[in-house]
């Protein structure tokens, strides 16, 4: 009997991130997953970070298609990171990529951040739609930061990634710290710590004599947990929280309805 | 002995919302807390639905005392509902108030809204700095919607987190059906059902000939639960979820930390 080879699908991987299509975040991360798939890049035109979960309702969005890196398709789209994932899904890919990889971001996601994360934002939109996603983030703000351990365990995770087809609301909050490979003591499963930014905002004068405000903030870490981000990134390890965008306080929950006379 | 009578100090309630200082809603949340204590409205200038929990950083703030309702404190902010939050805390009343009220929001924000609402996102941002919070909406969009029930849940749940001082997390998203006062059957503490949007972006051309994208979405609700916030505002019950921020899936991390080789 014949045995009919199976022909198999090669994986979409669509990539994004909130440092716009211009950060070589994103271009490091189209790097370490090059051969794993057909790479298609939707990333906005414009710096987006802190843009949390926003989406454009009050005016349309602009797509354009783009140069990248040679092979890989490129759009950039005027909108948030969480807009960018949806119109990948419907207008340009036309069905859901098998993984969607977000960043990699430059600077931390790690604790509260998740919450104001643009990078985290598109990874939890495309969790919402059942695609198996993570964000990546590098403890170095700076334009010129190195790159090389991201681009190793970008590649592990997004492997990961695409044989765990039964997850498919997986969604990672990946950090790496700022060093090189060797000094990385490999990857922890950590929660979130529990931390927040002590805000400060700057006044300043205009020139006509109105005030306007910066915003600016020290983060403050409150968790003494050895189980957190923080503590596995400040230990040289690679920091993966799992994360759900179910915000449902159940421990609340359940006093509330124990306690609470509504 | 002469009893010293305790000082006892006006609460402060901190308003905001995301359908800006201009929409209704803000006003009848303000009209329903009247009495409660020391009322300071801090609002964006212009409608921020959907910003989600984003942030202002790449350029700076602008707020403004306005006129609003007598007797009661008013600001404009240029920035996001979550700006408003921190601007509020930082630089009008330089104390954290006692609790902050998100609202009464022109549309739902039951299930996945929770991720997308600037609503919701300003009482999250409250509740980080440990302030108990609440956000509001009420399940009609119309800029004519009747107040009438909401305003009376409104201040039902505010007198009960002046009370629950010890949860400072305490967060509550809490959604008022469409609906008379005698209609409604009570309040059902729920769980975020799970739902999401399915989108089709509008294609569009501009007199130039080049493409734009309009977002639109159908809601779609695959939860069947009982226990959900759908169901409880389909069966006219106001709808409280307690929401939380830390967003660690624990259920999927202690199956990573069995199953997955890192």
């Amino acid at each position: 009997m014949a045995k009919v080879k199976k022909q198999i699908e090669e994986p979409i991987i669509l990539i994004t991130n909130d440092d716009s299509i211009g950060a070589p975040g994103i271009r490091a991360m189209v790097e370490a997953v090059v051969g794993l798939g057909r790479i298609v890049v939707v990333a906005p035109d414009k710096p987006q970070s802190g843009m949390g979960h926003a989406i454009t309702i009050g005016h349309p969005l602009r797509m354009q298609k783009v140069n990248f890196i040679e092979g890989v398709e490129a759009y950039t789209c005027s909108g948030t990171p969480v807009d960018c994932v949806k119109l990948a899904v419907d207008k340009i890919l036309h069905r859901k990529p098998n993984i969607c990889l977000s960043g990699v971001n430059h600077g931390a996601n790690h604790s509260i951040n998740v919450i104001y994360s643009g990078t985290m934002s598109a990874a939890m939109e495309a969790s919402i739609e059942g695609i198996p996603s993570a964000g990546f983030s590098l403890l170095d703000y700076s334009m010129e930061a190195d790159f090389t351990a991201a681009k190793i365990y970008v590649r592990q995770i997004a492997e990961l990634l695409l044989l765990k087809k039964k997850d498919k609301h997986l969604l990672l909050n990946v950090n790496i710290p700022m060093a090189t490979p060797d000094m990385i003591k490999g990857i922890k499963i950590c929660r979130q710590a529990y931390a927040k930014y002590q805000e400060e905002f700057d006044e300043r004068k205009d020139p006509h004599g109105k005030n306007y405000y910066w915003l600016t903030g020290e983060f403050i870490n409150f968790d003494k947990g050895k189980d957190t981000d923080v503590w596995a990134l400040a230990n040289n390890y690679v920091s993966v929280v799992p994360v759900q965008f179910d915000l449902t306080n159940y421990e609340l929950k359940a006093k509330m309805e124990k306690s609470w006379k509504l």
